[in-house]
């Protein structure tokens, strides 16, 4: 219904994980798919935006007419500067934003140490008939967790498993969740950080430790590869969006997001009422 | 800065009510403080879309820098269909949604009844950087709450005090409160009920009940006319902004919007580090 010509094989086909798939062989600059420009590809992102609008309100009248019974979670993991906070602007944006609900986990907090790594994240599972979008997630936990040797090796590895069973779960409860790995190269975020030091208005969003991190690329690569091979599964797949050219990967998780609302396919829901008779009220009131 | 000259007097000044303001003296097909049409306005809110964001964006960076000292909490009262869905999508929708944090108060369920009305409200005040949106708020519980007797008169009566205690307090913490009540006709809205029934993919929006709380309309009248005469003070003004016209009712609120945000005043963070050191540490990364 809503994709362009230009997508020779849908996004989802296009970046879905194989098995057997390594991040290593993947082109952070190639566009899975599309065959389009970058002009191209930003007018079709504006196409995506009624389509992706459309679907979001029909879904958002079933959970105020109590008929929903879907929800879509989008979860965006990435490296510094890949993208995350753009996708949220530009294709999360444009949905109304009584329809979305997002998270955005940071550094846990003592309390938040103090229970199940996902005591956190199971709390803002979207609401049926919902959008629920994740600025980082529970793979935080496998990620950093792993490549900083933030819990002990054994928890690492009984994590993989509890994540897996967690999204299972959620599956069941009727989410659609979409796992995101923007990935860009180390070259491009180097040039993304310089830039961000040239202007002052944007000074803000460096921080030195992205340089530390940095000195790590290669195990978070590891524990990229590692966290996507052991949790991706049919019903919680993962789709590594290559993504150091910005408007490729913005307009690949529109058409995530699309194709999991056509999933749904939610309906306008039907009058619960006599149409005729509220207009005769309406008119005598 | 950002205001179009067809604005002859400024939102925030035309609108505020004054004291011994009548609700029943304003009329709702008005625009008051600007002189332009349907397509200036039109015209005029796309405009204000850029100084909104990047005001927005200002304050959002000093909350991750930390320097971050006031917030905004917009309040959106009004009858059924006035348009606060409107206001949410295309002004509130225009700014990054990590900087927004919108509530939107339903009946009340029974674990808040069994609180004071102002529990689950001061739970949603916004984070400082942020701003708050409110989709109905406290008001319910002097606007239904009296109309609809949900409470003793003594204590519907002890509210309004309560509130302006609970407002004056959220001052203080740097939260700039913009009250704002879109303001329609009684035959709009039956104009705008009409269409929901003419529609099949509206007719969720609509419910049997707008009927009969329509029968009450003077009562609403009466109940916003006290609570916004015993409500409005310095540090949290109402605005009663007349919306029969869309257009005017969102470039108003976009306005109070950019107003309390410069009165924020909020600034790009100064660098925390050594930039020249960083582009070297970058370099060699």
């Amino acid at each position: 219904m809503s994709r362009s010509q230009r997508w020779s094989t849908p996004a989802a086909d296009a970046l879905r994980v194989d098995p057997g798939f390594r991040l290593a062989d993947i082109d952070t600059r190639s566009t899975p798919g599309y065959d389009g420009d970058k002009d191209d590809g930003k007018a079709d992102l504006d196409a995506g935006r009624e389509p992706l609008e459309d679907l979001q309100e029909r879904l958002f009248a079933e959970s105020v007419a109590g008929t929903a019974t879907g929800s879509v979670l989008l979860v965006l993991q990435a490296m510094d500067t890949a993208g995350k906070g753009g996708i949220v602007r530009h294709v999360v944006g444009a949905v109304d934003p009584q329809g979305v609900e997002l998270a955005s986990f940071k550094k846990p907090t003592a309390e938040e140490l103090a229970h199940d790594f996902l005591w956190r994240i199971e709390k803002r599972l979207p609401n049926t008939g919902h959008i629920g979008v994740f600025d980082r997630s529970h793979y935080e936990d496998v990620l950093i967790g792993r490549v900083r040797s933030l819990a002990p090796a054994d928890e690492i590895d009984r994590r993989y498993g509890a994540v897996v069973a967690f999204e299972a779960q959620a599956a069941e409860m009727g989410i659609r969740v979409v796992k995101v790995m923007l990935h860009i190269s180390k070259d491009e975020q180097r040039e993304r950080l310089a830039k961000r030091l040239e202007r002052p208005d944007k000074h803000w969003k460096y921080n030195p430790s992205d340089v530390d991190e940095r000195e790590l690329w290669d195990d978070y690569m590891d524990a990229y590869q590692v966290a996507i091979e052991r949790t991706s599964t049919p019903v919680a797949p993962w789709h590594v969006v290559p993504a150091d050219r910005k408007w490729y990967a913005r307009l690949a998780v529109q058409q995530l997001l699309i194709d999991a609302l056509v999933d749904i396919d939610p309906q306008w829901p039907a009058a619960d009422y006599d149409v005729e008779v509220e207009r005769r009220r309406l008119a005598e009131s």
